[in-house]
């Protein structure tokens, strides 16, 4: 273990994963001392090669110095966190998580730490594991928060400067709003994503499936990154945020039935005049002004 | 007009958009004497400024001395071509085009004439207009051409051969095929994407509108990259393709439906598998073997 230096202010990292690893490198540079904790020493001895942490452990008494912990874990082990852990988490620190569904995630954390701040970057890639942090992941990107009457306004403002501190863009809203707009934007295209690839996975032409592997284009490759990202991740969202996904799906579902009816009608205009209003609405989601150029 | 080299092979561009701007741009630097024809004196002048190619006209006779010319126009226009064009194209010069739907086209060109070869490059933006053609969009892409009986080997070979001095992967494959496995990796999600635009745009709630606005990350930009493009071009190909589209339409939502029910009976195991398979098939498609981790 490296000698450390007292001054530092110092962060705790559970799971060094896509977005622990990520915090990690970013953590690091801002002088934050990163204690990072994994369950596997493998994982453990890779993430010291990548750089990831300064101090890392499978032993979960790395926390007990954080003032701050962030629970990057995957969601369905943040919904049942283990009993080592919980009991490990100082009682004087700032506890926040980056799960993609909140209201879950609050109904459990709540009651577990006086400190909880819920919030969630929303930022990804299709990448998984300890290989996968990068830096600058969070730059420009929204954080939000979903504080409750139980928040504590002081940890509230740990988070927040954290999340600014990394470039990211903060808000704060209601746990159930912020669920159904994920539901829309982030849950939906996995959704949308992996049901295209498993109507070229079930094609029984051989030759119209290799021609389609052959001309396939970038247009294919981000309809479906989403849709083909992290198997575990995607299921974890469709599992705790389940009845706004449906709400969800069902609208997208009556939807593209009218982009149907359009077709079989040959209403040419009228399909103009919808993809003329898509394309003027896009802008309004994207974070980059000039992202629809590319 | 600056003086020609006599030497150079002269190859003619019609529209300098995306596709015949990016043409221009790369047959330059590979030593073609490029000849570009545009139908606005406005875009002829700044196709000029952006140097797309070395000489450009409104008027259909700058086509006269090429070997080979490309017809880079928006299918529409390649469907419906004005008889000034047909007229000046040299009866030994070989002729392609760029469009999308093979079959309508070549029911299209293969009387007008002689030399004319069906091909499609497998690249594009959300760009379109004079200012989008750039360097290097062909290089890595696949470059498609759906010869018939009618079509001239040698003429084949000399767009084959263009093809790949511009780095594109070349394949032949009959226009049918082809038609049919563009609606499914190229149309189809032209749909997908403009379908979930429409289903936020329609969301009632406008305070869970601007947070979905507010907290889009990568993952929609991305999934609604190619339905919120260049709507002439998406009702084109929906218009010229429009019953391999349908299928293609008709499977999607069968399979988007599968899911539906799997989330409703709450069959978090198997929808595990289904995106598991997804995530295994998709770099199957993809032509960067990288791709799949960004």
């Amino acid at each position: 273990m490296e000698q450390t230096n007292p001054s530092s202010k110092r962060v705790g990292i559970v799971g060094l994963g896509l977005i622990g690893g990520s915090l990690g490198l970013d953590l690091q540079r801002l002088g934050w001392k990163v204690h990072g904790l994994t369950k596997r020493s493998k994982t453990a001895h890779r993430a010291k090669e990548r750089g990831l942490a300064q101090e890392i452990s499978t032993n979960p008494n790395i926390l007990a110095q954080c003032e701050l912990v962030i629970l990057a874990l995957p969601l369905a082990q943040l919904l049942v966190p283990p009993t080592e852990l919980i009991d490990a988490l100082p009682k004087a620190a700032v506890i926040t998580d980056v799960g993609s569904v909140k209201a879950p995630v609050m109904s459990v954390w709540n009651s577990l730490h006086p400190k909880f701040v819920p919030s969630h970057p929303m930022a990804g890639t299709t990448a998984a594991g300890v290989d996968a942090g990068q830096e600058n992941l969070f730059t420009g990107q929204t954080w939000v928060a979903t504080p409750d009457l139980q928040t504590d306004p002081l940890a509230l403002q740990k988070v927040a400067d954290l999340a600014t501190s990394l470039g990211s863009k903060w808000i704060t809203t209601k746990a159930e709003l912020h669920d159904e707009a994920v539901a829309l934007i982030s849950h939906l295209p996995v959704l949308i994503g992996a049901a295209l690839l498993k109507t070229l996975e079930k094609e029984d032409n051989p030759s119209l499936q290799a021609l389609a592997k052959a001309v396939a284009s970038s247009g294919f490759a981000d309809t479906t990154r989403v849709g083909g990202g992290n198997p575990a991740l995607g299921t974890a969202m469709m599992a705790n945020n389940t009845s706004a996904i449906l709400r969800a799906l069902n609208a997208y579902q009556c939807n593209l039935d009218i982009f149907r009816k359009i077709i079989i009608n040959e209403n040419w205009q009228g399909l103009l005049e919808e993809f003329t209003k898509s394309q003027a609405h896009r802008p309004e989601f994207l974070k980059e002004p000039n992202d629809f150029t590319n």
